[in-house]
């Protein structure tokens, strides 16, 4: 089944890497009509410019009225606040979701709207190290999953048409219970992003006390470190709306950390081969994944 | 002073990634005397038809006689028991280097070796996603530092001379303490490499609990996990020869780890923030460097 979705009146709220991205990659599907929420004049203006939106405006009251399907692209935190903000706008029948980090925050908030709306929690699984709407592209999503958290509310056919935008845009449609989403995620991307953190700390340690650290650094500590270029806005509101699946994660392997050191001091050779091979296999089964 | 290379008579033990580039790096240079010592004869075979060095042999004491610059090329405990096998072969006026990853133990076993020979510890901080002889290439060193520590007993004559090998190779000269070096690389390259490993196992006690970590993760996971595709002998070697200062720097990450949890459970955000742009500082620092 194809849907024809020229009739779908999109708005965008937020203009970033992955709301313009989403707006370049929609419009190749035939979207005739996307709306461009941005916080100042000149974001909009630039999307427009750049063909992630047809047309912009900084209201959200106008930018949401009469939109049939509206998507938040913001961090966390903000898209709580913006669902509060377009309730009164929504419009009877419109379809509201987003594309925030974490889930289980946003799902509940989005089953705070009036039931007049449909309601989806969404996250694609794509990004890139350079943010902003000037590192755009249609083809962000390619062959990346897209996490989709239906609500008990959800009906079918909302279900439906999101699918099939998702598998428009290249991307693959995973259902997924937002709870699962949050523990998945903040064992594969926000305790990674702890852990850059943790690195940097170190290496600045070492900084400190004269060692001349950040100079030897070469490609690997780039790689291990590199999500710590992660937004700002968009790490502190991850770190706020999956404080708790974080915190488990980092006692594990807090508690993983502290035995490895005891094995490396112990010269236990046995025990740390079989760490190392352990995550060899790991990424043999990555790779069949 | 560009010194005339052309009389050297190199010979490079081990032909992995490290020593089939530096192979190939020093015919650039006019070095026309090299011998390639391999594990099986396969290998030295194939680094001669790829030109990374003259003539090959599976003789350790075939390949060290009659050379005046010895190079071992292999993980660091490798690197130590050639050390002592190749003793008795070394001809005298001879400089033994390397290119191990720690140099305090290897430090120590050169100067162990007999006083006619010159000894120089060597680490160039330059490598790739995938080694072996197959992914060697001349400009591997390019614009990288190559850490030199030289011995009491190093001649500032012998200093003078592979410092200028390395210029020529197009790499940076660094001349550093051993124990200096092992701190340094403990943060910068060992640690990360075990957070590496520590972040697979918690992503595999996802997949062990039935969540769908791996099939999710992103080019963030990839990266934060790329040092756990580096060769197991190596990092074995590494995790066994630099024990004392990977150990300590996890309890210090481990500490900060713990703090970083609790700061999260209580939801500190200007602690958070503040750790967030720190490391965003070192960024911009890091670029400097």
């Amino acid at each position: 089944m194809r849907s024809d979705l020229s009739g779908l009146r999109v708005t965008i709220v937020g203009l970033g890497l992955i709301g313009g991205s989403l707006g370049l990659a929609f419009r190749k599907t035939g979207i005739r009509r996307i709306t461009g929420v941005g916080r100042r004049e000149e974001s909009w203006k630039r999307a427009v410019s750049l063909q992630a939106c047809h047309v912009g405006t900084t209201s959200l009251e106008e930018g949401v009225r009469g939109a049939n399907l509206v998507i938040l692209c913001a961090p966390a935190r903000q898209i709580l606040a913006l669902l509060s903000a377009i309730s009164p706008f929504l419009e009877k029948g419109a379809v509201v979701t987003d594309v925030g980090s974490t889930k289980e925050a946003i799902v509940s908030a989005l089953n705070e709207l009036p039931p007049t709306v449909q309601v989806m929690g969404g996250h694609p699984m794509a990004g890139k190290e350079l943010g902003g709407l000037e590192n755009a592209e249609a083809g962000l999503f390619t062959g990346r999953p897209f996490v989709l958290c239906p609500l008990k509310r959800t009906s079918p056919g909302t279900v439906a048409l999101i699918e099939e935008i998702v598998r428009r845009i290249g991307a693959l449609p995973v259902i997924m219970d937002a709870a699962c989403h949050d523990r998945a995620v903040s064992r594969i991307s926000h305790i990674p992003y702890v852990t850059s953190l943790a690195l940097y700390n170190l290496a600045l340690s070492g900084r400190l006390a004269g060692d001349p650290d950040f100079s030897l650094a070469s490609s690997g500590f780039r790689s291990a470190t590199r999500l710590a270029r992660s937004p700002e806005e968009m790490s502190l509101d991850i770190l706020l709306t999956n404080s708790d699946n974080i915190a488990a994660g980092i006692r594990r392997l807090e508690e993983y950390l502290h035995q490895f050191a005891s094995r490396i001091e112990k010269g236990d050779v046995s025990w740390l081969k079989d760490q190392i091979l352990r995550a060899r296999t790991a990424l043999d089964g990555e790779a069949e994944d």
